[in-house]
Formats: C-alpha cells, sequence, structure tokens
C-alpha cells in the first residue's frame, strides 16, 4: 500500500507522514458517503464513440464488487459527471446506486444541494475525481482523494493519491480503505463466513 | 515460469519452496476439471457498457486455444460466475463449453453440486478466481490459482499466482501447466506432427 | 516535464538544450492554431471494427478538456485525417470543434488552404501528428510535436516529443503547454475560481 | 531496434549473432510474399464478444499504413485465420487486401496450396505468427516471425521476434524491415517528395 500524503494539503495537517497518516486514518472514520467522478475515476478516461455518437464506457468489476457492497452496508454513494447517457445510467442503476447526477454544470452548487438535502457534514464526505472539472468541489469534501493519473493540479489538493489508476482499481482501492478503517470490509475477520457475495 | 508458493497455504504444504514446488507438481497430475470465474480471470475485469445496458467482454485468443484443447482431451471446464449475457453464452457455446453457470449466487454450493452430479472429488478440481466473492469456493478446491492481478484475499489462498493477469492468458497457463503435467500437451514431443488446430 | 528537442531540427535550433528550449517557449507564444491528426494522435491508434465494417475509435476525456478550453479561449482548432466515420465527426462536433477534414488525401495542400482561408501565418500553428502521411505537412507548420509513440521518422522532424501517447493525453499535454506559455491555462493563479468546467 | 535471433534457428544459421544477422538481412531480400494470421498478430489477441455473438477485433493504423504500402508496392499479402466475420473481411478489403482465408483449418494445406497457385518459393515467404496454429506451417517459410508476445513455442521457431507486440504494430515492424532491405520503404531517400499518404 502506497499512501501518498501531499506536503501541500488543504487540510491542516503538518508535512509529517506519520502525523499525515494518522490523521489521514483517523478521517477515514468519518466517512458515510463518497462522491465520485465517473470519466477518468470510474473508468480510465477513455470513451467508445460508436456510430450514433454515443460514448460508450468500460466499467471495472472489483470497483463494482466495492461499490455494491458499500450501497449494502448503508453508506451514500453519489455520482456527480458532466457525462450523460443510457449506459452510465443502466451500469449504476445494476450496482444499486441511486444518486446519479449526470450532465453536470457546477459540480459545487450540485454537492452543496446534495450534502444539504441528505444532512451529510462535509467532514463526512470522500470525493475522488481526476481533473480540473473536480477541482474546486474537491477542496470542500472532508477527504479529498484521486487515481494515480489524475492530472497534477488535482494530486495537490488530493490527501490521498491512489496507487491504482481511474478504472483500474482506484475505486475499489479507496472504498476498502474506509470500510476497513471501519471494520466494514468483508475480511474483519480473516475466516469468516460472510463471503461478500 | 515464475511459481509463487503461498506461506499460508491451506493445503498443508510447508514452507520450503522446494516441498511445496513438489506438491504443487504432484496435485497437477490428479486435476481432472477446471472451474473458472469469468470477469478477472477469463477476461480483464473490465466491461463495455452498451447503450442497452449489456456488458460486453473481452476475450483472449490464447486462452481460448488452451480451453479448446483441454476439452478436446476430455477435461471439464465449468464456468461459474455472478454476471449474465448472451454474449457470454454464445463465447463459451462456440469453444464447446457447456458447464456454464451465470448468475450465480452462492459459488459454493453450486460448486458441491456440480461436483456431486459429476462425480468428481474435489482434489481433481483447480479452481482459478479472482475476487472475494470465489474465496469461500476456492478452499475447497484441489488447487486453488489466481491471475497476478488477483485482490490479496484471493492471493492469500491460493497455491499458484499466474505471472500472467485475468483475460491476458493466466487461464492459458494454469491449462497448460495441468495439460504439461499430464503429458497432454500439444508438444509432448517438440517435432510432432499434432499441430493442435 | 520532459521537453525532448530533436538534434536534426529542421527548425533553426542549434544543439544546445538550453537554446532550444528557449527557442521551444518563445515559439509557443506565438501558437493561435492547433491541427491535429486523430489515429495515434487523438487516439491509441488502434480502432473497433464492427459488423458492418465502420471503425470506432476510443476519444481521451482529459484531451477532451483541453480541446473544450482552447475552443472557449478562442484557438483554432482543426483537425485533418484520413480516415472517416459518422462517430468521428460526432466527437468532434460535441467537443465544439468545426475546422475538421476527414477522409484527406494530400494532407499538405489541405494545410496550405486552410491557413490561407483562415489568414494565418505558419508559425503561428502548431502540428501533432504520428506517423509518415503527417510527415511533409509537420515541416510547414511552426512547431512539429508528436506523442511518445509516433513513429522515428515523425520524431525526428518534431521539436517536441510528448512524454503522452496517443489516445493518452499527448493533446492534453501540448495543449496545455501552448496554454501556459499564453496565460491561458485556468490556473494561471493557482487558487483562482475558474474552475475551468 | 532489438534482433533477436534464436539458437535453435531450423534455418540454417550458426548461432553466432552476426552471421545470424547477416543471413537474415540477406532472407530479408528475397522476401515478395507476407502472410499474416490474425488474432495475436494483427490484434492484441483479444475479441469483444457483442450481444449476438460476434467477436470485434481492433486493427492498428500504423499496421494499416504498412500493409497498404506493401499492396501498393506488388507485394503479396495474404491472411490465413481460424477465425471469422464480416468485420475481418470489411477491414481487409479496406486495405487493398484479397487473399483472405479466414475459418482456415489446415493451415499447412492452404500455405501450400496457396504458394503453388501464385507459383512463389517458400523462400520468397515470410510468416508472421504467434500461436500453435502457426506452428507446423511456420517452419515451411523463408522467414518465421512473430511479435513479442508469441507463445514460446513459435518464438522456438522464429528467425525474427518483433520487439513490438500484436496488433501494437508488430506487423508494421516486419513489414518496414523488408521493404528497407530491398530498397522500397518510402523514406530510402529522406527528403524524398513521396509522403507515402
Amino acid at each position: 500500500m502506497k499512501v501518498t500524503l501531499n506536503r501541500f494539503s488543504l487540510h491542516g495537517c503538518t508535512n509529517g507522514a506519520t502525523t499525515n497518516r494518522a490523521v489521514f486514518l483517523q478521517k477515514l472514520k468519518n466517512i458515510s458517503t463518497f462522491v465520485f467522478d465517473v470519466d477518468g475515476v470510474l473508468t480510465d478516461g477513455n470513451i467508445l464513440v460508436n456510430e450514433t455518437g454515443e460514448a460508450l464506457r468500460q466499467f471495472n468489476i472489483k470497483d463494482g464488487y466495492a461499490l455494491q457492497l458499500a450501497v449494502k452496508k448503508g453508506y451514500n454513494i453519489c455520482i456527480i459527471s458532466g457525462g450523460k447517457g443510457k449506459a452510465m445510467e443502466k451500469r449504476f442503476a445494476g450496482l444499486g446506486i441511486t444518486d446519479v447526477f449526470l450532465e453536470a454544470g457546477d459540480k459545487t452548487i450540485l454537492f452543496k444541494t446534495y450534502l444539504k438535502e441528505k444532512g451529510i457534514s462535509s467532514d463526512q464526505v470522500l470525493y475522488m475525481g481526476d481533473d480540473i472539472p473536480d477541482l474546486e468541489v474537491m477542496k470542500l469534501a472532508g477527504i479529498a482523494a484521486c487515481p494515480a493519473d489524475a492530472v497534477p493540479e488535482i494530486k495537490a489538493v488530493s490527501m490521498y493519491v491512489s496507487p491504482y489508476t481511474g478504472g483500474r482499481t482506484a475505486v475499489r482501492d479507496i472504498i476498502e480503505k474506509v470500510l476497513r478503517a471501519q471494520e466494514q470490509w468483508f475480511d474483519r475477520r480473516p475466516d469468516a463466513a460472510d463471503s461478500g457475495k
């Protein structure tokens, strides 16, 4: 596990890796809500454009497993994307995710409204984004996280940079970290019978 | 060839690599049946979701060659997946695989039923999985194996971790190992005329 | 940032890296117009051929973000490709790109005509290509650039070889370099409110 | 350029790299005909299976450029594949390739018949394959070549192992080598006007 703690963190951490790591682990325990961007986070950032102009995306099954588990455990999963498409809607519905905001204009306004309606405070929220449209809104989240291939501007405001890239289990990685910190990941007892299916 | 032998093996092996390798090679000779998960094993774990919500998967032709050869040589090939879709059914039918269980709920029950109906003992079975839904059932197989990019929990119970990733010839690799151990791989005599087509 | 400056540059630079870099940075300030090849530049050079023979391409969302920003800032974006297809047309239209020339025969003639009609001089133009059909026309541009996986012939005439490959943010990289040189990239002031959405 | 010359070559070469390389370069000059397998050679060996069971393949544009050039220069291009599909037929037709044999059973018989009908001797033929169905037939060709990710059995009989993998310009690489050896590659004079479009 590689925990990359950023020197320019906006979260008041000192530069010491030990201190920051302790802060990060503490913050993980507060999270009740995940907000995910789609392109570059839940996908590798590529779209396959078909003859009708529809953009098809690749999703990762290991990410899907973690998302389903988080839903089952009662976490809020919120998707905010500037993109659109029936395919995305179907994928998220299939995973049991209901808070899906596509064709999002200003992500910050959406984010604030969502928290207000849900009655969630910002320190309960982990936001994973990868590119500039996520930059301002990420600063508002309790934990800002990003995939290994996020742009430098996003890494600069992220408390946690996953060793995994977008669409290649970065989402699985961060969900697992939160659920483990809260002893909600399936294998809190290695030999337990809860197989997680 | 990289044989990764796990220190926490459930198979009664000692920690010595030599002993374990000998045990592994001996176990390979017992295998008559392969059980494969689909996503992350026969594929790279990504699905391309189209406008109708159908998940399209990429399969590997080198894996396909080995699967066809194993079928022809009389091995049982069993596919167990939580996924579904016409595309998967067509792919496996095209390879001559008849024991295909999609939309699987509890893989352990399915596995036990399958062995009972076929009259196979567990030490005859090699199971390759990659993620938590495979964890409990893999413990029941004579050989538990996984691709290089399986999750840590699966690697921890696998006797063999392939150097190849899912959908990128991990399946070919393990089939070849079994068939070679049993002198059923095409090139038991390097210059033989059986070209394997 | 890796700036690869070619010893055989056609642009009159000396071999000294410092001098060349200074020349390169100066030239970046002149650019008002980007010309992009499609296959291998805006894509990874692979096409997925479907049953009707249509070639489907993968485009990158981070490239898309940079293209949209450049359009919004008033830069000319010109696409010249020997390929064709409704999917490409739809993708570029969706990004607000209007100067799209598909099924291009001689790229040099097209290029010259385009510059003449737009009233642009060649030193205002950055051309990014990756393969031999781009070779002659690239020599006419103020800056010739290419992705990391361009063919050697193209690298030999490129002033800038991106560290990123085609379809994997090489386009984003070069657009960002130009816009930064001209203080048009979103984060000219790191804490500014212009989130770039 | 990495030229991997195999110690167990079937072509009568001595083991000395210099001698072999000289032999290889000499053999390149005899080639008038290319035979290519599809899966794993002209593609990366993966197929995307859609709902109707059709296998869709990814082809590389840089490979396509070299194939088109070879056709234009009068070389025979012959495709032999065990696979099938309208998409493949359309792709090859689009490149001007007419000798396409899909759903091939015994590749050796097909190969011999093809040479006889065309009046070609085996030393004029370069065959690039990647897997066991190509093994016997490759031994009959003047030059046996393979992509970097061919199976070990194929590498063992290949005079040339490309540094590039299947579907990722291995085909471009070998065509370029032959055409350069015969001074037919576009840039025999670096500044020539024949842009190769």
